[in-house]
């Protein structure tokens, strides 16, 4: 593990090296410090196991990867962000606060039931020049606005957005050392579509690539395992959830066990593209579980959520004996 | 010349006969054809040139190119879609009428100016328990809204949005189709930040690529330049006007006029990244027209749909001697 653990810091200290410097460092360092010192004053003398006392941090959201140094063209991966923000608000619900890294422009929380587009398709000029919600819409924005806003404003959620593969590992390094004093209260809950290759910026083109030449071929490198690191250094003693998606069913499973012994992690969801908004499967060190949405065709967050906080709360329970 | 509109054309077939479907097909047809339908009843008899006769299709934003079939990885073109977006406004002050063929999620027209995700950003909760503007956005997020509206009830502005290369290019050719009768009325102003490099869907992996294997290489093929077959088969009499794009200066006007005698645009503009708000180059078979915002720093776009206009306007006078 020692050995695993030092490549892999290798591999990251070569890619933290080569990555563009992150904007707002500072504040977001500072801002995911207070947040996360406001819970810690909550928590209970006795230790017993309160979710008021507990941040999770959810990533949410597809990574870029540039394929030029000024970027004009990028890999991306597919994720509307959905879960991400579906969970963020059932861990609300429960009494978490929620650091959701989100991809710029990915579904936010109490906004999903929102069509696309929805500043132009939810209002609608009204008689006295000013604006007003459409019939159709009103009662979902009104509550969109109203519970983000409250959430926002109570200090329960705390929204960093990304857009790179190299912003985001930055922002999670940042948010796991800052959670780390939350010991076992801390949650990571890593539903983020993160590449797993990229170019690396030392060896990436300075200008567009020209496209008269023929054929284009690439090769990417693979991007170092972090959850190694964010378990192992980082955040050693929180609850780490991580997402595996595919879509061929067959290896699924098999994926998801992999990953669940070789990143020591609580628990791996893993979710079959075509399927993913109806059932997930939980892979623990004690075997899988399948997570289904109840049948009147509510989010299959709400029981995922709950079987996960469950699992965070006898973690906890366990560590304090 | 023949040979090579022979050689794009089989290039296209196999483009086509590989895409998947185009979803809505009928439905963006009918609208099209409605739409450039009620612009033909404005066209004057005496064939001189009126702005409210014409039409102009801007296409916007990038393109994805999907690397799977059932789609986690795709490349994208960066492109926020400010220009198009902007250029659609200054059209519809003009008199044209617009169909704005643009990728979802990118900026739209009078919508520019506002934040980045506007819902959460210009609105909050009021003492009622509905929502309002708030004070410091509440002028544009009013105006933005009324001027759209006003725009799509007017019939002035059709829009249609695409994600992927194969929807961009099935409706950019639905679009042209249906253009065709406006004869020299028809501009094309193609802004969008279109791929070069695609993976035939043939030929597509189904399912995920894997990542455990060690680095991935790929190997692209290019897009048919679709000019060829828009110049010369889908509607040969419009005013056409496509965009370069480049980060190396020094190759961007030799390849801006490469593309006016290879597709026989009537004019391109070339646009180098770092200053393309400041500034840009149309190309003609005149030679080149430098295009600069003005002191007050207002759009580059004002200006530069002012210089196509004219263009237009002569190419229109000239086909009527």
């Amino acid at each position: 593990m020692a050995a695993l653990l030092e490549t892999e810091q290798e591999n990251a200290d070569s890619f933290f090296a080569s990555a563009p410097p992150l904007q707002d460092r500072e504040l977001i360092t500072s801002d995911a410090q207070k947040f996360v010192s406001r819970r810690l004053q909550l928590e209970p003398e006795d230790k017993t196991s309160n979710p008021r006392a507990r941040v999770v941090c959810v990533t949410s959201g597809g990574t870029t990867v540039p394929l030029e140094r000024r970027c004009v063209r990028f890999i991306d991966n597919f994720s509307s962000g959905h879960r991400g923000a579906a969970s963020t608000e059932y861990f609300l619900k429960a009494g978490y606060a929620v650091i959701f890294i989100n991809r710029r422009g990915s579904a936010q929380p109490f906004c999903r039931s929102l069509p696309e587009d929805p500043l132009l398709t939810c209002f609608e000029p009204d008689d006295k020049g000013a604006i007003r919600p459409t019939a159709t819409h009103a009662a979902t924005v009104q509550r969109a606005i109203k519970e983000h806003h409250l959430a926002i404003k109570a200090g329960n959620l705390l929204n960093l957005q990304y857009t790179t593969l190299f912003e985001y590992i930055q922002i999670l390094q940042i948010v796991s050392i800052a959670m780390n004093p939350l010991r076992q209260n801390g949650m990571f809950y890593l539903a983020a579509a993160v590449s797993d290759f990229y170019v690396p910026w030392n060896s990436m083109v300075e200008h567009k690539i020209q496209s008269r030449t023929g054929p284009l071929a690439m090769e990417l490198a693979q991007v170092p395992k972090m959850l190694t690191l964010l378990r192992q250094l980082w955040a050693p003693l929180a609850f780490c959830v991580s997402f595996k998606l595919e879509t061929d069913t067959e290896i699924l499973i098999k994926k998801a066990q992999q990953a669940l012994k070789r990143y020591r992690m609580h628990a791996v969801v893993a979710n079959e593209l075509q399927t993913r908004k109806q059932k997930v499967i939980v892979v623990t060190d004690r075997g899988e579980t399948i997570v289904e949405r109840d049948e009147s065709h509510t989010d299959v967050e709400i029981p995922l959520v709950d079987f996960l906080i469950n699992q965070q709360t006898s973690y906890i329970n366990a560590s304090a004996e």
